[in-house]
Parts: structure tokens; sequence; C-alpha cells
């Protein structure tokens, strides 16, 4: 078996000592697994952000990857905790939509983590992360198959996302995601791109967003001079809007779910 | 022997190197530790923060764990530097009450740190973290016993803890830390609440913090309105002040120290 | 084949997935090595700072490590990748002034990356800490000498380092990095000091920066009352100044470039 990795997500910040606790879990339990941290800075109860971190980052690890992602504004309420198999991978979270990425594999199968065996005991009120998560995923990485965690879920909660819309004879998106450089993740992806604009050349098309507009898509962001708005194909393949040399997001005021148009060169 | 865990808990920050390079000292003689990060976060010189993470962390590590404990104003100075064994765990960091924790297990056993032989050298005048502190530990995970590293200490320093008061048919504690969530951890443990409230139910007390009264003991976060304040005995087994889907500590002002009262309803 | 170390320096923030995805790189294909993150808090694009970083945290490290440092903001560009063997370590980075302090051994031998076998496919456009420098650094740490990724170079980007200047019987040096505690790091390392004043003990020196004058050099933060400013030789061997207790460089205003000029009293 290969060394299994573990990526954590979680919107427990880095000040405490809520992630240092869950590594502790898994290495007691499984001192062979590599723990990945992808963030612990999405904001509290922020399971749109984490979904996202999750879509963007997930892609990148192998097969076999055990994925725990733990945002989870309704711990200790009746909410459904899962374990899924999908992409090749495995994800492990509360039942709210923060697992969309793994629901967008047609053949992704989950089950309710109902089995309290493979619990961490006493299972606290407000620290499923501990107690019912972190074990499970160490389970599973350990080699535990999902379908002896719980029943099967057939109805899991699903992340309202909003649609790529044709219009004026192009598409318009949304700012899904600021990043630390202040870059504006999309949620057009290159397999959009394609699809709308097949045998149209990447200089053939212009972006506007927030009132600005962007001619061609960028080949990195020092084609251009330093305070440039620039568009580009991001390293998770998805259209983002940056600033060479700069933070484009508090300059221009871009923000989480602001518009974004990509249209064809003469033909709007 | 098992896995050694190693954790690492300072107020060194995550802006510069120090951490890493106390990472780097404890992976180069022991490549099989896996070190957890409790908190770097601490105010520089906030011994009495530090204390506290361990004590809220520390139980949750499996027995044998060491714990590096590095909030050390004194570095340099003639303050002592200690390993000690309590909890079944071990513990090492300077002589200034930030192992709290480890003293308050009445078999806890300290020894000075004087062998140098288990320092990293040179050793710097302001790095003991470094230079004293890390090969130390990593000499412990590898099973350097305690009384190799210099002389029995009977008398380390304590850290001044506020007790609970019996007050008014109630008790009356103190907000010991506020947690990234902006929740309110309190000095007092569900043993405490049992001690003073015997075959009382938890719906049956009251809590009073800072001119705002809360009815019962919630079981989870989500068991009342967005908004609500509600005390919930948290991850730690400590009473805790909690705003259901927000910020307790910002919206209502408390701090560290504020006093908080426990009551039982119609025995006031 | 002792257990290789990797650290890692990049001005990614803790706040998104990019520091994540690259653990992941390496832990998929070296699952052995043991990953450092030394900073990745330098601000984009900020190639000095990272240099700093570098040359104060990686002698702390044992012959074989390889430091992976990925502040690149030329990514995509025609900028040159490079590996170096020096100091007995490796540093991977792209060729931005970034890896100076490895360019000041003499014996420093640099290899551009051009070997895309090395490389994890495909390589996007703006994130070849992933693609590029992660990858390549796990294949030297697994044993691949640097002269295979592609052909020497010998004219490495430099960067402008500020020298010391002998001036009024002292030396002037700067202000190079502002540490987590308020300390002001200097260009002023011991060697300086020593060829600068021979057979002159440190209470015979005195320093002054931003108008301010420190008198001798102290042996520890504790050496004076809380709130003095001490000058002192921090743990990268290099002269700090330091407030007791406090943050000098919030309280006195000192910022990396300021200039300090170290005299011997009497004489001025």
């Amino acid at each position: 078996m290969p060394t299994p990795i573990i990526t954590f997500t979680s919107d427990f910040g880095m000040r405490d000592w809520f992630v240092g606790v869950v590594h502790g879990v898994i290495h007691e339990r499984c001192p062979d697994a590599r723990i990945v941290d992808l963030s612990h800075a999405i904001e509290p109860g922020d399971v749109a952000s984490a979904a996202f971190v999750l879509e963007a980052a997930a892609p990148d690890f192998p097969a076999g990857t055990v994925h725990l992602t733990v945002v989870d504004p309704g711990v200790g309420t009746a909410r459904r905790a899962l374990a899924m198999a999908a992409h090749g991978h495995v994800f492990v979270g509360p039942d709210n939509g923060v697992l969309e990425w793994a629901l967008m594999d047609p053949r992704a199968i989950a089950h309710a983590l109902n089995e309290s065996k493979f619990f961490r005991h006493p299972v606290s009120r407000t620290f499923h992360g501990r107690d019912v998560f972190a074990p499970v995923a160490t389970h599973i990485a350990l080699g535990v198959p999902i379908e002896k965690l719980g029943p099967r879920v057939t109805d899991p909660v699903r992340l309202a996302r909003p649609r790529l819309e044709p219009r004026d004879g192009g598409i318009l998106g949304r700012v899904a995601y600021i990043d630390h450089f202040g870059n504006a993740l999309t949620t057009i992806t290159t397999e959009a791109l394609e699809e709308a604009f097949p045998r149209v050349g990447e200089g053939q098309l212009w972006v506007e967003v927030v009132g600005r507009k962007i001619d061609g898509i960028a080949r990195s962001y020092g084609d251009a001079p330093i305070g440039t708005l620039v568009a580009i194909v991001g390293s998770s393949g998805r259209l983002e809007v940056a600033e060479v040399g700069g933070h484009a997001a508090s300059r221009f005021g871009f923000g989480v779910g602001d518009p974004l148009w990509v249209r064809v060169r003469g033909r709007e």
C-alpha cells in the first residue's frame, strides 16, 4: 500500500490548538499518514469557500488521497456526516455541501458515518473534527472501506453553484474566490471556454468584470507591464483576473459573486 | 517503540523561520518523530496563554507524547529549563509556569536541563528553542530518561491560577481564553460543575457573564437561533460561552479574566 | 541514505491551498521526505526578504538538505529556473536573486532546470512551484544529481546586497529584516564585528540606529529592564536591535534599510 495522504481543510484558524489536535488523532492511529493542510483560514462556517478550496486543490493529489474537510456550523445537530468515494479519492466531512466537488462525479458513492466504533470516545458536542471526522478519515487511510462506516446515502446536500449563462454571444460567470495575491478566480473553467468558444483563439476573447475590459487571455503574469489587469488561465484550470505585480481585488474592488463576461471580439 | 509524537507550542509566530528551524533540529535527530504544531500565535511572552493551550490540548494526545513549549521571555538569563514527567506525558520548557498543567499532576517529576551534551552547540543567547529545548525533546523522544538530563527540581515555578469561588449559592469562575471562533473558554470544568452542583440537571443552571444571563447549558451550537448567546461544555471539558453563528467575544466584549457566575435556577 | 529534509519558503501565504498542493506533490513522489516550512509570509514578489530568510535559516539545517524557494514574480516568462549545490546543501528556485546566499559560496555550482522529464505535467503558466520547482526538488531529494537537470549556468542573477562601510572609525550596516518580535536584524554579522574591531570587547562597542544610541552588546534580552533598547548577537549570528519585553520596530519606527552604526567607545 502506498503511503496514505490525508488532506485537511477547516475553518479552525491557526491560533488555537484545534488543527494540532486533529493531527495528533491521525498520527496516533496512523503514523504513516502524510497530513497536508490545505487551508484552515476558511471564514467560520463558510461552506462554499471550503468547497471551492477542495475543488481547486483535490485534483492535484494522487488517487487514493483522503480529503478531510471540516467546516461544520451544524456540529452537534442532526446533520449527517459523510464519507464519499469519487474521482478516485475519498472525502470525509459533514453533509452540508462542503463536499460538492465529490458530488460532481456522477459515480460518487456516499455513506453516512453511523458506526461509532470508528469514532474517538467520548464524542464531544462541539468538536466532531477531532472525535468523528479525523478518526474516520484515518480508518479509511488504513484500509476500511466506506461501506463499513454506515448506510448508503443517496440524497446528500448539494451546494447551489452559479451556472454559466450564455449571454449576448458570450458567457456570464462569477468571481468564485479571491486568493492571497488578490487574483479573482472565477467559475469559468478551460473546458467551459472551449465549449462556449470552439475554434476561437485566446487572443480573440475579451473579458469584462466590474466595468473593466481586458483584451485577450494572457500567457503569464509577466506578459504585460506592472499594474496591468490581465485575464489568465490559472493553475487550477479556470479563468482568473490578476493585476501584474499588484493585488487586483483590493485595487479594483473585486469580490466573490461579481459577474464576469467573456465574449469574442467583433461579435459584441 | 511507537512512533513518537512531539507537540510544539510557542510565541514564535509563523512569519519568520523560527518554527521551521526547530522542526529541522528535530527531524535531523529523529526523522521518525511526528511533529504537531499546537499554536505559534501565543502573544510574545504570554506564559499564561501558552499554559492554557497546553492544558486544553495535551490530554487529547496519547501517553508518551513529548510536549515542547517555548514561551521564554527570560531566555539567556538564569531561569531554569525543565523536563517533566506528568500525566503519562513528558513536558519540556522554561521554568516560568508555562508547564503548569504538568505540575497539577501530584506525581509530576521535574528535572533541570543541565547536561549540555543533549544541547545543540554552540548555544545561542537568544534561541534556546533551537539550541536547548528542541534537542532535549528529541532525545527524550528517542528514549533518554529525564533523570539523565540534570538534577531533580522540587520547586518549579507555579502559575497563579484563579480559583473557583463559591458565591451566592453558585460558583464564580473566569474567562480563560478567547478562541478563533470568539468563544469564551472558562476556568469552570465539567468536574467543577459536577462537584458544585451534584444532582442538578444542566437545564437547571444559568450562567451570567459581563451582565448577560444565559439560561441552561446547551447541547450544541445549533440548539438555538443564530445570534443567541449559549453556554456549552466545549471540547476540552470546560464551560464556554458562544454566540450561535457569531463571534461572541467581539460582539459582547468578553475578555480573558472576565468573571462568570454559574447558579442554580430558583436558588438565587 | 538519511531521511531527506526539504525546506520550503514562498510568498504563497497560508490562506489558500498553494502550500498544501506543493506538499502533496512532494509526498506523492517521496513520502520519506520531511518537509519543513520556513515561511510562506514573504510579501508577494519580495525576493530580497526570501533571500534573507534562506540566509538566516539554511545554515541551521544538516548537509544534504534541499531548500525549495519559490518567490517568483516572473513565473511564466523567460526567467531561468535553477538548482544549485552550495554550502553542502542544494537550492532550487527561480533565477532572480532569491538564492543569493547559495551564490555567496565561491564553490557554488548552478544548473538550469531544462529537463522537463523532471517536471509535473502539464506545466501551468502560473504555478511553477507545483509543476517545476517542487518535482525537481523531490527528484534531488531522491538522489538525482543536479547536472542531470540541465546545462551549467555561470551567470546567475545576483541580488544587490548593501555592503558594510567603514565610517568614522566604525562600520555602517543596515536593518535587513524585522522579525515577529519586532527585533531589527541587521547586515552586521559576528564575523564582520570581529574583523572590524579585533581585540575589542563587546562592552566597548556602541550602536546607533535611527538616532538612538545603545551602549554595549547585551548578553541576553533579560540583561536590562523592560522597555530598554538593547543590541545583541541574535540566533542567526548577526547583530540585532531589540526592546526588552517589547516590539522595537513599532515603538521606534525601525524599518528595513535603516542605517546602523557600530563604533568603539572613546574612538568617536
